[in-house]
Parts: C-alpha cells; sequence; structure tokens
C-alpha cells in the first residue's frame, strides 16, 4: 500500500513545546518560528522535515507554528481548522486560524521590544521573512537566521534525509531532451541578462534534467538544488549517492555533480554575477549567501515552470496513454464498488485499498499521486476529508460514496473524482448532482480565446450553482504535472487563476457541492488545453479543452429533467468515448457493468 | 441639438507646431507633452483644452502628442488609429498606435543626452509624470514643469474656461444630503489618519456636494477643485461667478468657498498636514505643492468614487423613473424607424436627430449623455463610429442600423443600444445578433455571491460567442453615474474588472460583434446590481442584476432555432414588461407597433 490509514497518536506537544524553549533560552531567542516546510517548499517534505507535525501533532499539507517563551501557536488555513484543534495540544498551543489572525499580526500581539525571533534561513522564504520582519520591527523586535535549526537539536530520533534512488526519466517520454531544454531556459536567462538562475523547486530541476526520484511519498522526484547558466550548463547538488551510473551517464557533460555540502561554496563564488531567485520560493539562505559574495539578486519566476507546464506531445500522448490505463482500473473498482456496496458492510478503507489493488495490478503503478479521500455521506462533505481507521465510515447506502484518487505512471499522472450513489439516491443528491456536473460540463466544452485565464473559466464551472443559490469554496482546476507534481503551477482554473492558459497545459476539471453534516459531491476529470483552432462557422482561432480522464459518471444521481439537451449530448458522447476506449481493456464482468453505466441518459434506467 | 455633425477641418497642423516649437525654443525647451486633458483628467474636456485637436486636428476622445525640435508624434489607441491618421497632418506629425509604441519608447528614440521636454503640470497626474521621467531619465534627458502653457500662448483665440452655472442637485434626487455624504468620506479619512483629501475628479465633487453644473458637454458638472477635511468640511475652489445665491445657501456653512487662484495658497497652508491624493488622476502641481510646503502626501484612491457608484435607493427609483421616460422615447424612435426606414433614402444624421427630439419631446432632457453613434451596414463595424456630414450613410436596406444613446435627465443617466434590420435580414445577421443576445440574456439573469468582479461576468457575456469562434474587442459594460458620468469607476464588466460588484451599482451589458465593412451588433441595456437573497431552493445568498432599459429588441434579428427554451423565457418576460412599462407612456401608433414588436418569440411573425 502507497497510503497509511493510522492516525499518528501524538501527546507530546507540551514536553517537545518545553525541549524547543529550553534550547531557544540556550541560543538567546525569545521566539521560533516552525513553518511546515523543507527547503524546496514542496507540497510533500521527507519526514525528516515534518518539525511542525513533530512539535505539535498536526498533520496537514500547510500551516505553521510559532513558539514564544510564554505562548506558542499553531497557524492553519480554512481547510484545517478543524482537524488542527483535534490533533494539537491546546494546553500548549493556540489553534489559529490564519484568515482571521495571519502569523504577523499575532507576532505583533506576541512580542516585545528587543526580542530576538529565530528562524531557519533553509526553511523560510525571502518573500516570507520580509513579512515576519515588518511584524518583528513594528514591535521593536527583530529576526534572526539559524541555520542549524533547534529542533533538530531536541529532536533525538529524527529520521535521516530520504535517499530515494534517481532514475532517468526517457526521452521516449519526456519527448524533449535535457540538453534541448537547458538550452531553451538559458536562452530566456541570456535574454534577461541574467548569469544564472538559482533553481531548488524538485519539479523544476527534475523536469529540466529528465529524472526522477524516490525522496517523496506520491511526487516521483529527486530531491536536489541546482544552478543553471547563461551557458545552459547546471551545476547539480544532491547526496551524490542517489545517482547511479545510468543516471550519471544520462546527465552528461553539462551537468556538473557536487555533494550537499557544496551547496552554499558553488554559490559563494557566483560573486559580481547576475543570479535570478523566486521570491516565494528560494530559502533566505540562498539569498544572504550570494548577496555576502557580491552577486547581484534579481527577483524572477523559477523560468522552468511555464515551458514545463506546456506538456509537449510525447507528454500529451503519455497523459492519454495513462488515463486510457487508469480509467480500465478505475472501471474495475466501479464495477466492484457497484456490485459489493448493496451489502452495506463496506467501509471506507476497504474502499480505498480496493482502488489502489486495481491501479497497482495494471502493473505500471508508481505510487499513488495522493492519499486517496475515500469519503462516505457527511465524510464527503469535507473537501479534503482523509479516512483513518478512526473516521472509517461504513457505505450503509441512502447517501453517497465520493472517492478523489490518482496514479503516478511514468508516461503520465493522473487525478480523478467519482460520486457514486448507495443505495438508492434522493432528489436532493440528484439535484446537487446535476448542477455540479452542469459546470464541470461547461468547462468540459469551453471555447475560449488566447490570453483567456482561469478566473474567467472558473465562471463557467459555478454559473449553474450559483443560479441555484449554491456554490464551493474551493478552485475549479489545478494543474498537474507530468509524472511530477499532481498539483502544478502556474495555471489554476480559481478566482486567483491570472495565468493565461495555453496549449499543452493539463488542468483538473472539479467542480463540487458540500452540504455539511449530510453529503458531499465533487466530479473531476483532468483536461487538456488544445491548440488554437477556428470552430466551424467561426471567425477567430479559440482553445479548448480535450478531456483525458475516461471513466463512467453515476447517471443515477443524474436528473436529466434539469439538463439542457447540450449538456445531455456532451455527456451521452462522453459515454460513448469511455466505452468504446475502456471496453477492450476489462474483464467480462466490467464490460456488462461499462455497458449499462454508459447508456445514453434518454435510455438509461 | 445638443450633437454636432460638423467634421472641423484642420490644415494648420505644420503652422501650429511651428508656432509651438518657436514658442519652446523662447524657453529653452527641447520637447513638449500635449495631453488630451484638462486639470480634472474627465472625458470631456472644455474647448479652451482641447490642446491636442487645435495643435494636431486630432478630436478623439483619448490620446497625447509630443513635440520635439525636429520630430512629433500623435499617441493613439487602437479605436483610434484610423481616425487619427486621417484628422493629422502627416508631414507634421507621425501617428503611433500606442499598443506597439508608447510615448516612453518614443521619447528615448526621439529624445537626447541634456534634452529638456517641458511639461503642463496642471494636465499630467504624477503617474504620467513617473512614466515619463523614466523615459527621459534613460537617455540623459530631464522633464521641466511649465505652469504656464507654451500652447497658451501661442494659440490667439483660445476661448475662455466654461462658465457654466452650478445647480443644486435636491436630496430628492440625491437621496443623501451633502452634510451626510461629507460625515461619511471624512469618517474613512480619519480611520486612514489624512487630515485632508484633494478631490480634483468632477464627478466626485458633484457628488459630494449635491451640485452639478453646465461647464461640459453631456455631463452635467461644475468644474472645480476641493479640500475635504477630517472635520467634514470642505474647501471649494472655482470661479465663484458660477455659483447663485441658491447654490450658496444649499452649500452652507461647512464649504468654504475661494476663487481658482486660491487653489495653490490654500494647498500651501496644509504644512504638516497628511493629505490624501490620487496618484492616477491628481494634477502634478497638487502634488509638488503640498510636498514644498511639507505636507506628507499619501497615494489612496479618491475616496468618493465607490460610496458614489453605490446607488441609494432614491437614486435607484430615480433611475427606474429616467429609464421608463427614456424607453418611452425610444419606443417612439424605433416605431418611426420602422415606419420610415422602408423608404431606403433616411440618413444616419437624421436618425440621430430624431431621436434627440423625441428624448427633447418629454420634457426632461437636460442633455445627450453622449453623442449619438447612428451607423449603417458597415459604419456599424467601427465600435466607437461618430456620424458626420461626409460619412452619413443612407440606410438603404438588406442590413443592420446601430443606434447606441443616452440622455440625462435630473433624475437618471440612459445609455442604450438596440439594432434594427432594415429591410429583410439575411442569416449571416440573425445568427451573429442571436449569439451576442444570448451573451446579453446571460449577464441579465446571472446570479453570483458578493466579492464577484467584472471579470467573472464578463465570462458570461462571451461564452455563446467564443463557443463559435467569434469575439468583440471591447468590454462588456461600464458604469454609469446617477445623472453624471455615463462613464463612471471603479467597477466594470471587463477582462480588466477586478473591483467587486456591490449592490446599487448601475453597470452597462453591452456585448457585441463587428464584422469589418458588413455591419456591427451591439445589445445594450443598464443593469443594477440587487441586494443579496437567497434564490429559490438555495443555501446562499447571491447578487443579480435588474435590467433597467426598457425598449423592445428587434425579434426580426433573433433565430429561436439557436437559443435556448430558458433565453427564450427570458426574452419574452423582458418584452411582456417593456410592454406593460411602456404601453401607458405612448402614442395610439407606438402602442400598435409595441403591440407587434413584444410579441412572444413563439408567435412573432
Amino acid at each position: 500500500m502507497y497510503q497509511s490509514f493510522e492516525t499518528p497518536s501524538h501527546d507530546h506537544g507540551a514536553a517537545r513545546l518545553a525541549d524547543l524553549r529550553a534550547e531557544m533560552a540556550r541560543r538567546g531567542l525569545d521566539g521560533f518560528i516552525v513553518p511546515r516546510a523543507d527547503a524546496h517548499q514542496g507540497e510533500y517534505v521527507p519526514v525528516r522535515d515534518e518539525r511542525l507535525r513533530w512539535l505539535t501533532g498536526f498533520t496537514g499539507s500547510a500551516g505553521q507554528a510559532i513558539a514564544m517563551t510564554d505562548r506558542a501557536a499553531v497557524f492553519v488555513d480554512g481547510r484545517y481548522t478543524i482537524q488542527a484543534a483535534e490533533q494539537v495540544d491546546a494546553d500548549a498551543f493556540e489553534t489559529v486560524a490564519i484568515a482571521e489572525t495571519d502569523p504577523g499580526a499575532w507576532l505583533r500581539a506576541a512580542a516585545g521590544e528587543g526580542d530576538v525571533i529565530g528562524f531557519d534561513p533553509w526553511l523560510i522564504t525571502p518573500a516570507q521573512r520580509e513579512s515576519y520582519e515588518k511584524a518583528a520591527h513594528a514591535v521593536g523586535a527583530s529576526l534572526r537566521a539559524e541555520a542549524d535549526n533547534p529542533i533538530d537539536a531536541v529532536w533525538p530520533d529524527q529520521p535521516p534525509a530520504p535517499m530515494g534512488s534517481a532514475e532517468v526519466h526517457p526521452e521516449t517520454l519526456a519527448g524533449t531532451s535535457s540538453a534541448d531544454k537547458r538550452a531553451m531556459v538559458a536562452g530566456a536567462l541570456d535574454e534577461d541578462d541574467l548569469d544564472a538562475f538559482v533553481l531548488t523547486l524538485p519539479d523544476s530541476i527534475n523536469w529540466l534534467l529528465n529524472i526522477r526520484g524516490g525522496d517523496l511519498s506520491h511526487t516521483p522526484v529527486m530531491l536536489a538544488d541546482a544552478v543553471l547558466h547563461r551557458d545552459g550548463t547546471v551545476d547539480l547538488i544532491l547526496d551524490l549517492e542517489k545517482l547511479d551510473d545510468a543516471v550519471r551517464t544520462h546527465l552528461g557533460e553539462g551537468v556538473r555533480l557536487h555533494d550537499t555540502p557544496r551547496f552554499l561554496p558553488l554559490l559563494s563564488e557566483l560573486k559580481s554575477a547576475r543570479v535570478g531567485l523566486e521570491k516565494a520560493s528560494v530559502p533566505v539562505i540562498v539569498e544572504t549567501t550570494l548577496r555576502e559574495a557580491g552577486a547581484e539578486v534579481v527577483w524572477r519566476r523559477d523560468p522552468c515552470i511555464l515551458p514545463k507546464a506546456r506538456k509537449n506531445p510525447t507528454e500529451q500522448a503519455g497523459a492519454r496513454a495513462a488515463h486510457l490505463r487508469d480509467g480500465a482500473a478505475m472501471a474495475r473498482f466501479l464495477c466492484w464498488l457497484d456490485a459489493k456496496a448493496p451489502k452495506g458492510t463496506l467501509k471506507e478503507i476497504k474502499v480505498a485499498k480496493r482502488l489502489e489493488q486495481y491501479r497497482n495490478e495494471t502493473g505500471k503503478l508508481r505510487d499513488i499521486s495522493f492519499d486517496t479521500i475515500s469519503a462516505y455521506g457527511p465524510n464527503g462533505a469535507q473537501p479534503h476529508y482523509r479516512v483513518s481507521r478512526e473516521t472509517n465510515r461504513v457505505l450503509e447506502g441512502g447517501s453517497l460514496h465520493l472517492i478523489d484518487s490518482g496514479g503516478q505512471y511514468r508516461d503520465g499522472t493522473t487525478d480523478i473524482t467519482r460520486v457514486v450513489a448507495i443505495g438508492t439516491p434522493e432528489a436532493r443528491h440528484r439535484r446537487a448532482f446535476t448542477l455540479v456536473l452542469r459546470g464541470m460540463i461547461a468547462v468540459s466544452r469551453a471555447r475560449f480565446p488566447e490570453g483567456t485565464t482561469g478566473v474567467q473559466i472558473d465562471t463557467m464551472a459555478r454559473m449553474p450553482l450559483w443560479s441555484a443559490g449554491l456554490d464551493f469554496d474551493h478552485g475549479t482546476g489545478h494543474g498537474v504535472g507530468a509524472y511530477l507534481g499532481v498539483h502544478e503551477g502556474p495555471a489554476s482554473l480559481s478566482k486567483r487563476g491570472t495565468v493565461a492558459l495555453e496549449p499543452g497545459m493539463i488542468l483538473s476539471n472539479e467542480p463540487g457541492y458540500y452540504r455539511e453534516g449530510d453529503f458531499g459531491i465533487r466530479i473531476e476529470n483532468l483536461v487538456l488545453v488544445t491548440p488554437p483552432a477556428v470552430p466551424e462557422g467561426g471567425e477567430r482561432e479559440m482553445l479548448g479543452f480535450e478531456t483525458l480522464t475516461l471513466a463512467p459518471i453515476d447517471l443515477r444521481l443524474v436528473d436529466p429533467a434539469l439538463m439542457r439537451d447540450d449538456e445531455i449530448a456532451w455527456l451521452d458522447a462522453y459515454h460513448a468515448r469511455v466505452y468504446d476506449a475502456l471496453y477492450p481493456l476489462v474483464d467480462e464482468t466490467t464490460r456488462d457493468w461499462l455497458e449499462r453505466t454508459t447508456a445514453k441518459v434518454a435510455e438509461f434506467g
């Protein structure tokens, strides 16, 4: 299993906070900032870097703590307020909703004149430091970088850094050689008159070098740092034991290898160079090291992010193949669920395990792309629910089961959500499902001119819900990598989506509806932005979406009376495509099931 | 007539440029910047301030010129490139499309080391100065403020400043007393710790003081400057002869009156105060005078703009009354047009005049709200077309007539566009009209949560066109004032619309389609943002739009086969409302016409 359903017990909050405070006192610190981050600012971090979790018990994917000598707080966003309150020892830590009090505001109240607040310059970005500095200075306090993290000093059994083996991501899958990518990105540096760019985001480095790795759960990256030079060569810095001969040969002469401790000395050699850094993701220590060496620091977006998001034809073909394979596993799973659910004894964990099993049986699964959300009834109303032994609900019937999951295959990353009626759905389930589906279809069918941004597409997904006085409190979609992160920038379909959509980008299309304490709905397909083409009878080129995900949408939950003819036509055509694509790939039982579940809306029932 | 159809002849470009250059030489200037602006940065400027037009012949509503000793250029946006090329003497001035070369880039090429570029600090904003300064400094040139404009020195028959009489805008129309408005805005200054705010936008001052005036065409404002203080009192600076006793009594003790020359001395008295200015609209001389006096300048948005945009219930009722009156005039006009057009002899100017006549015959028209766009066939394909004696096309039949117009009434400002089939429309006309109409209807019916911005609504208007490979190159809508500017911020329905829509805002809803050399379509209603309410069967409060404009939409141009049932239902309901509202207000002939033209779609023909 790639997923664990254990809830880590944690009642060490007060003791560990006391240990940290003792260490702070030894160093003359009045406060210390503990982000949920490693030096690469990714969504997943190695266990060694789970300092926030070790200290506070909080296991969410975003958050931070600040410990002062007399107060301490854990800051979380709206997704995690309930979870944090459950996991964190309230006697030791306040749990603070970041929308109400941001860490800066809290610091202004908690810190005083002359206080010294420590932070780890590997874990904090220049953008974050600026905001902490502003708060500290407002009350006469100051920040101090602690390059050896005080938590590491008091965490006796802290695990070592991960040592996953790197592997070549061959050109047959990547579509473009690393040399070509390096030349292209270096060309952009040259145009911008930059001598070098320091890359610290694993996705960027793995994409640029056509490498993958095994350092993290669910995201197949090798953790490393890199300096891309104007001449297209790269200094790659990592624990060199991760690299076997095949990888070394693949990297070739254009990539110079350095062991981890050489990172800062290498930066110091960039004196008098003009060096690009990404303010929102680079560690503070990279900036300060460069400035001390006399380099000119220039804030820029990581130059790999946009070309990485535009998948080339090989990556697009890989995504189609991965989704076909994944769709067959999903069909097997959904068929199994329909057969077993009527007993009323299935539980959420069992369902998640079975889906992972079927994905595994494709023989191609490298990992799941995130912990599966297997959520029955009221549990589905929490958009970010993760099942554990304690919450493991029985699918007893009369409500909906929501399953949001994905696979990491070498040719592509998948992410799909389906909602299944367990027993006979009620009118309110069907109405909400149909409204969400109409938004999902509107995005699937969208045509839009070049320059259109995600906020514009996001509107299309919400219009049917808004008209009915409903809405959902997350974005409509996120970018998805090519055997990389299942969440990838720069584009998103959301109110904050200000980046233009470009051909080759892969995004999720996942509107939802959540009724607290009752049920939740989310319907998710991945879509690929198609090249400009003039629609029939039109005059201007428009982009559009090709739907990649292939799996039936539960027609028991569709109320055709609430749909328009053109929407029903889309759904019928999608199901015909799903049938044709998956039929050859599944067993006899699943074929029968597929035939029933991909019927035309007018003929279903 | 409020509109003139004469094309000003202009062949003085070279001679006037020579005069300006001679004046520049006398002052030691190597260049001079000539914006199309007065000291209040409005859309309409007094003739006295039409310096760009006097110098270059260009009559558009936006643009600027730069004269160097050996080169000179007129800069215009995409709307005006053709018009400028026709109006400007190409031997004297280059015509430059601002999207290709902005004035800064041109200046970098045209100016050299040591050059002194003059500008009028009353006509340039600090934001504009910054961008000019950057360009000048890049080539070693410098800017110099010339408080007495060199053009005025060589313009022998320059008209005087306008002296329209001010009038009270009574509380029965304004809904809120000036004292209450001043207290409310002053409260916002106090919260922001500002001692005063310098107001230079006429709309803001006229709104704040419940005054209107007659200094400009089409916008009923009194030109003035004002300083609002933290205590809610105002220093009002203008030519005092504009004010009669009634206005002086209305203004009362809280408003101190000062003649125009006292403006700068008054600012100088604000030493050591914290003074708010709007960087994008205040004249540079206001900033420099304050700084020289020792005041602290704080850049803020003009604090009147947002409260002015939220129309109160009295203003909303006024808008409804104005639209009812205007709708009756429109119905009379459209009925007349349908009767006269078949002769094939009507011309665009005649059509515009007749519409103004009918508006005038309401007995309530104070002005038209902008020069009417009366555009037949290919002329309609220019979104900003203005008919003149030279372009005055015959409505010969077989194409479409587009008429975009509005009235200024004391209770409200209107703005409406209708497109009328002249003769029998062809399928391509009906298809395009129906697609535009569907976008217009989508906006009319929109429901959306608080916080939704114009860019999100703009998408709704474009979706039917995008799906067909069509689009239009202007925003979907602009804010509209209450007997003030027909174009008003801060909200807009456009790709740049980042301001949240709020209840009480009035906006236009005017998608279009333009086929160059053939025909143009724009269908425009004004809409009022309605208060939050939970739609039936819903859970969350949504805002929406109430359509204010009342006039039939030409059903001869509607292809019901291209519409959805719910869209047809909206159109039928709108027409039923138009019929009920206008029937009591129009003559017998118009009643018969109204009955035919507001028929249900299924029964029309």
